[in-house]
């Protein structure tokens, strides 16, 4: 192994330097820029097993097409380090996913060579058909490709952009990335299906007498033999009990085909990239390819964070005894225990069982925990269909993908006012993953929603006490957001509370002359009580801090009054600022008639960046620092 | 023809009572349902086509599950009118979708017999696989189908549900009611699939040959017989050049069958209603069956209005020359205007090229408009891809549907800020299909998102002038939202203007002492102006009417100069208050520090239930009378 670049890849600025190698020395660039890939994320965390698996695909993807007059859509980013590599981000990428660094999804802003975004999955088929057919309207010879995982066509977007690509006229080339894998096994009948697919010995041995037979039989002619023999997937799945569910579609289909194979795959495209009319080629790949630990743990190595790169061994930072939990894994623990006590609890999650933890639920019940893989309207759909038949379900969805099932809460959950709890994970800003992950939009979009409960833990203490407030009986649909990353309190594990609905509670009372109250919801409140304690101790007096818990039902018994005793208010809230919790604290005092200056702290109406998480809070003025400068501007005002 | 209710239909008021008939009358009772839906839809519109298409599989269904411990889950409720009236709304079925009436669609909430609701598409899958996976963990004998039409399975939630529904242990039932029509025709590969299946001759005669051939090659054994003979679909497929779709997402398939022989349709559902596992009845009917208008013309008779039952001839209103337009026909009339003069600008529909209107564009140029099936995500990436390759999509979606693209206009077309235009029709109050039809969340949910414009027409002129603003270049990404039904400018075919963006004007100004401003969005401007004209004389001058056209970005300028000028404020919006367009005003305030009541007028916080829209108007104090009672408390306030 080496540090340094490979003696092919470092001639590889553009897609226009890998054409000028021959073909034969695809294999040596493959190797070198899978070391590089390794090298880079051994050190600078990021998604490992994804992109190892598409290297050689990269390759010729780029070596084929012309890119960027072809677009190549990639679905889900994760898979697309070998394509910036190539595409002129050799030298930047180790600031991948950092601060101002290059993104770690394809982002057209950052690259004419990334056609499309790709943060969330299953667009890829959509949006590559969009982009042929607009390249067929203006009869030009450019491509389009999509590229596409295994975990990632569980999606309904795919299906619907696979269904609707025999209906126009386009050229599109989808290139199905089978692993096997999304982060976790891929689960459902597709996954099931592609497995089942192969072009078994027994055939290759039995079609040409099957063929002679049919002659005979006059069911096929000797211009037909080779459309039978070579293409019809039908005997295939005749014989190996198979069926051709792509072509079912009016898709042409190819394959399987060995996706490690640079020098086969290279052929492949060229043979096919001006075929007409849709089709799909499903290559077969290994996630992790090319660094043993990886490809046997694929999960784990996911996304893997620092390892050694010689020994595979990957560099877990030390967690002292005392520091806070994750709030992911306070919700699988408590959720676990919930479900002990209660029979009629389900956790329901679309392909995220790792990231939410719901794993400790799933080891101990498999059967009362469904993963659905990625499809988040099914998550919720089908959670409402478990609460109509009495069944306590808790969804948990990343804030961000719970955008793709708006209307399954709004139609059917809230109109049904289903006695179900969904809990939306990394609500706030995720960090390094960036804008498209960030979940920002869920207290704005949900609050307008009729019959939903929407609420914000400060701490592990009220995630759990929420959750058990969220399973009581007749509850109604109950949201819980919270956020990526550990909370506050170490001493977590308490016997669990019923809290009242719709109510929030006293952080801290100003002393004497109260002047300026600040009305948070979620964990920001504990930065928020961190920033009165860097006043002096003057100012401290003046202020008082309210955890407000719910955003719907906002308890405007406690606004009110707050905004009778103090001067002036501030809202904190991790969410966009229109139409949030500080808009709701707004609308409860128009209503009420009362005037009050309000300072409304949030996320801004721009899309932000990725970089860490506490990078982002800095420049948004949501960390400690920039929160006290908050107050003690609004203390002068006042 | 009699208006008497028939003999059997008579004494059947709830299903046990369908149970006494013996199997040889239930074509007698199917006739005579039949009859019922004809004579009460001539006097009464509502989904007619679809309704008498369902006659035998309901009286099926009801005759040989146990409902309503067995759940019968109906996608789209356009379907469920048979249903309807076999489980104890025979009676009321005059009220179908009037106020206080029954709802158009299945709702749990009138009747225990419906098990779901249903008024938005291709949820009935995932929400029955839930029921029915709550029974298997209960170890329960009931029983859940989901019955689905071809169109609806174009869906991305009924895939998603499809392809989870082999990953856990339960026994659901599809039905997929095959009729080619959802309300137009049905697009895409699963579509044409649906036509080709077929047990063909060929196949019927052929069959036993080859298995006989291939039990000498060894291939088959004699157990095997049966599997491959009988079921194995795989074999069909390839003598029928068929593929069986269903089967490699592991749903057992049993099909296609005649769904208007109610006989035989009760006896494979007694068959395979106790089979375990997953499985799919695919049956084949006729939109309008019985009907002979009807049938020959399915999408004109989707929803007829009133007809004359006897001669088959519709009753169309008389249209006044000087009426107002439809808004959905200015909408159509002049994008296709535009897409004469601009040849970039494509339409994009999904399944709503006739609601829309869009059927001007697709009938002159049936090359750049796309009709993509009932999936409203893949509609909204699709177009996002088209803006990729510089095309310029308009893309027409109802209100209430958009709520399924939500995460698609936000990943792909707002982060990527692409130019293309959204049109979401039936925003507002719908009037006769309901609560799950109103178009009210648009305003929140869309406010929040960054770099979006969200427009909404004060009448039919300035529809046509925003269509013509968002298509100028480099707009970014463009709402326009506008109600079901007429506008109130007959002559609007004026020549196309830009409007300036995130500017609004003044409609009436106070002529002295300054009261009450109203900001309003949208045509019910129309209805504030009328409402200050039935004002007394001297209060009329007190008050002022401005016209917001944007609820993002907000003319704050405007808004602070009125907000001085003025005592107080009054905002109309036809969307739900939290977080909606007043919010944005209370906003707008806030920030720039100013101080005035505000009084709100919009959705509230709850479902809106069905009634004609003028009824709905009046119960929420936004008719012309209701306007007016509340300006007269506003300025008495003042």
């Amino acid at each position: 192994m080496t540090e340094s670049v490979g003696t092919l890849l470092s001639q590889i600025n553009t897609p226009a330097d890998l054409k000028k190698l021959a073909i034969d020395q695809l294999p040596q660039l493959c190797n070198e820029l899978r070391q590089f890939i390794i090298d880079e994320l051994s050190a600078n965390p990021g998604h490992f097993g994804a992109s190892l698996g598409v290297v050689e695909l990269t390759v010729a993807l780029h070596y084929v097409y012309n890119t960027p007059e072809d677009s190549v859509v990639w679905d889900v980013g994760h898979q697309a380090y070998a394509h910036k590599i190539l595409t002129g981000r050799r030298e930047k990428f180790a600031t991948n996913r950092k601060l101002h660094g290059i993104c770690g999804f394809p982002n057209p802003k950052e690259s004419e060579y990334d056609a499309f975004i790709a943060g969330h999955a299953s667009n890829s088929i959509s949006a590559a058909l969009g982009i042929s057919v607009g390249q067929t309207l203006d009869k030009s010879a450019k491509r389009a490709v999509a590229v596409i995982g295994d975990g990632a066509m569980t999606g309904g977007l795919a299906f619907e952009g696979l269904n609707n690509a025999s209906s126009c006229r386009n050229n599109l080339t989808i290139i199905l990335n089978d692993n096997h894998m999304a982060i976790d096994h891929v689960v459902g009948g597709l996954s099931n299906y592609l497995v089942r697919i192969n072009t078994s010995k027994r055939y290759n041995s039995f079609r040409s007498k099957l063929y002679k037979f049919l002659l005979k039989l006059g069911l096929v002619s000797n211009e037909e033999a080779g459309r039978y023999i070579q293409r019809n997937n039908s005997l295939k799945a005749f014989i190996s009990k198979q069926h051709t569910l792509f072509e079912g579609l009016s898709v042409r289909y190819f394959g399987p085909i060995d996706g490690h194979d640079v020098i086969n795959l290279v052929k492949i495209l060229q043979d096919i990239k001006d075929y007409k009319g849709p089709k799909i080629v499903h290559i077969r790949t290994k996630k992790g390819k090319g660094f043993k630990p990886a490809e046997e743990c694929a999960t784990e190595w996911h996304a893997p964070g620092k390892f050694d790169k010689n020994t595979g061994k990957r560099i877990v930072p030390e967690i002292k005894s005392d520091q806070p939990p994750l709030f992911q894994d306070v919700f699988g623990h408590t959720l676990l225990e919930m479900a002990r006590e209660n029979n009629q609890i389900v956790g329901v999650t679309p392909a995220m069982a790792t990231g939410c933890s719901m794993t400790y639920m799933m080891h101990e019940m498999p059967e009362r925990t469904f993963d659905v893989g990625i499809a988040e309207g099914h998550a919720v759909t089908f959670s409402a269909g478990l609460a109509k038949e009495g069944k306590l379900p808790f969804c948990n969805i990343y804030s961000s993908f719970m955008q793709r099932a708006y209307d399954n809460v709004i139609h059917d959950v809230a109109l049904q006012n289903l006695n179900m709890v969904i809990c939306l994970d990394r609500a706030g800003l995720v960090g390094n993953d960036g804008a498209t992950h960030h979940g920002v939009f869920d207290l704005a979009c949900f609050r307008a929603v009729p019959n939903l409960i929407v609420a914000s833990p400060y701490n592990e203490i009220e995630l759990r006490n929420l959750m058990f407030t969220a399973a009581q009986p007749n509850m109604g649909p109950f949201i819980i957001r919270y956020p990526r990353g550990r909370g506050y309190v170490s001493n977590w594990h308490l016997p669990m509370q019923v809290m009242p609905v719709g109510k929030g509670n006293c952080v801290k009372d100003a002393v004497t002359d109260p002047k300026v109250a600040v009305l948070t919801l979620g964990p920001r409140g504990n930065v928020a009580l961190n920033a009165i304690k860097k006043l002096d101790a003057g100012s401290q007096d003046k202020m008082g801090l309210y955890n407000m818990v719910f955003a719907k039902p906002i308890d405007s018994e406690l606004v009110l009054e707050v905004a009778q005793r103090y001067k002036r208010l501030v809202t904190i809230e991790e969410g966009a600022l229109a139409g949030g919790f500080g808009s709701a604290v707004l609308e409860c005092l128009s209503d009420a008639g009362i005037s009050i200056p309000v300072h409304r702290i949030g996320i801004p109406d721009n899309f932000i960046e990725h970089g860490s998480q506490e990078e982002l809070y800095a420049i948004l003025g949501m960390d400690a620092d920039g929160l006290q400068k908050t107050f003690n501007e609004e203390l002068q005002k006042s």
